[in-house]
């Protein structure tokens, strides 16, 4: 079975590259890796590396020219940029991915999708834990980019034409390597930055909470999907992961404990009215029942995910 | 200030022109009645009548270059057809409802938007009462592509390019004229039919349970909509429109009370399971609270819907 990742040279493309490669997906026998700029191989299993932007014309028949059995697609304009840029957002979130769906289609071999979406999806007001059934109400251009290509999966799914699975991860924290135009950045920033020596600001009050998971579990929750029978996730074609809900002044509690306060100190405080504002319109914690009685996995808590940056980069 | 209807020849179209026309939102001095084939005009105020394709290449830009102050979008492809015809569903409720959007935008006057939506946004399984934040997770290629449009509509109007609401109707009863190619025809046929001294068929049990509003309270509402100063309506861009729950074995109750035994008995029942499975997709109450706070009008009972349809029509 040939799996595709469209988005592997990103962050958690990456991750889940080297996942597959090393079994994560049981029968996959090799890896199409697709990205803007041409992935590097992983080791483990043959891989086809391309450059290719899925938004091009023609560019979603030539991926499914090679025929896969599994597409990860992970390819995305981020928040902020999706907000500032609103026709490019439109072009690669939902253009880019209807294309795809289209190319797959025309396969006609119902190959599995997997798709990543997000807790964009939802906005204000919200109850303080929602439920697997609250409205989708975006608040931002991404989060709306977000909900339609969900809507799109889950209807060529219902049709047959493949077999699509939407997740929404949660916020993903500590997110290694650069800062990206994401407004949620610093809730890796505030992490990453102090524990390699460097300075960060935290632009939000230490009350705020949030739903993470660590880059390894959410990665480890696509590969589950793509695991798990057909005819357990088709009834759920729309999942929430599984996170947990932690506040910043915790996260830079768990920094304090496990690199000391001279890191701590490295993180300033100046408001952000704008990132504030984004963040505050993403829902605190979910129900999600659904995920784990499908056993997706879960981080126990925030200090085992800032354990698992350091022992990966610090 | 200039009103446009696009779709204006359809059965909620062609009532909609005749009550603007007649008054129904202030301020309205002239109107544009669109649709495939061009619409008669209405008397009372100054009407153009144009014949265009909304998803045609250009017709939206041409359709905003006559600079609406308010446009009620709707356009469609009913349920059963979007259902049968994939891509032609998607192209006219998706595609040219985007098109008309972009023109909009490009107009850089922020004009009014009403878009006609549907209950068919809701799947299963129901609570017996869909509350306001209820999941959008539709069973159907119609009601994916309408919330698809809601989200896209809300975006446009959160990023200041319109000021769009999108109504979510019930299901239109009595409907007067030929039948269509929608699920919910039977709704209106079963007493549409009868009332005129033809047979029609139930294809589903009297306890099929079913939300409904007439016509002309329905438009009733799509004009009171656009009537509502921007302000009170930005906070609910989607709104239910109040209806009535009743079932079928209630409707047709009514019919025999007011037209006698010898109508009900026009009424065969034999079932079919495509069109009941469909029917029993959509939700059968609603909280409207939002839309009862803001005096959207709303049918007392059935005998009432009946009798409005008796007096225009029987
Ligand atoms: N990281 C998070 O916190 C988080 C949370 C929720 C959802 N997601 C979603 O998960 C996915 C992956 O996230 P990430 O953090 O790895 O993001 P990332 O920005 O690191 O990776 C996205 C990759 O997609 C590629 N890409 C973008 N447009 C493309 C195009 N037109 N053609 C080909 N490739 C293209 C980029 O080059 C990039 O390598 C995205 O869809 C994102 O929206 C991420
Ligand atoms: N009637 C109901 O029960 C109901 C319920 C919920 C939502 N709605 C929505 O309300 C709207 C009007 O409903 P209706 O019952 O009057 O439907 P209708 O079919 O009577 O009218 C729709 C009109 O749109 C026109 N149209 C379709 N595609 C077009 C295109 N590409 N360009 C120009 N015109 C086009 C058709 O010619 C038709 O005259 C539709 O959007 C429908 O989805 C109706």
């Amino acid at each position: 079975m040939r799996a595709m990742i469209i988005g592997a040279a990103g962050m958690l493309g990456a991750k889940l590259s080297t996942q597959i490669a090393q079994g994560a997906v049981p029968g996959i026998t090799d890896l199409v890796l697709v990205d803007r700029i041409a992935p590097a191989p992983v080791p483990g299993l043959p891989c086809q590396c391309l450059a290719a932007d899925l938004g091009a014309a023609g560019a979603a028949a030539e991926l499914a020219a090679l025929a896969p059995d599994l597409v990860f697609h992970l390819a995305a304009v981020v928040s902020g940029q999706a907000e500032a840029e609103f026709d490019t957002g439109y072009a690669v979130n939902l253009d880019a991915s209807r294309a795809l769906f289209e190319a797959l289609r025309a396969l006609e071999t119902r190959p599995r999708v997997v798709f990543a979406s997000s807790l964009a999806v939802y906005g204000p007001p919200f109850p303080d834990v929602v439920p697997e059934d609250f409205v989708l109400r975006p608040a931002s251009s991404y989060g709306t980019q977000k909900a339609m290509v969900e809507l799109l999966l889950a209807d060529y799914s219902r049709k047959g034409f493949l077999r699509g699975t939407s997740l929404r991860l949660p916020t993903v924290s500590v997110r290694p390597g650069a800062p990206n135009a994401a407004a949620s950045g610093f809730l890796s920033g505030i992490l990453r930055e102090p524990l390699a020596g460097q300075a960060a600001n935290c632009p939000v009050p230490d009350v705020t909470r949030v739903w993470i998971a660590s880059p390894d579990v959410t990665v480890a929750g696509l590969a589950h999907a793509a695991a798990l029978d057909w005819d357990r996730i088709a009834p759920h074609p729309v999942l929430n992961l599984r996170g947990i809900s932690v506040t910043v002044g915790e996260m830079l509690d768990a920094l304090e404990q496990q690199a000391g306060p001279d890191a701590r100190a490295l993180v300033s405080r100046n408001p952000d009215p704008a990132i504030a504002r984004i963040v505050q319109s993403w829902p605190e914690a979910f129900v999600t029942d659904t995920a784990a009685a499908l056993d997706f996995p879960v981080n126990p808590d925030f200090p085992a995910i800032l354990r698992e940056y350091i022992d990966q980069y610090a």
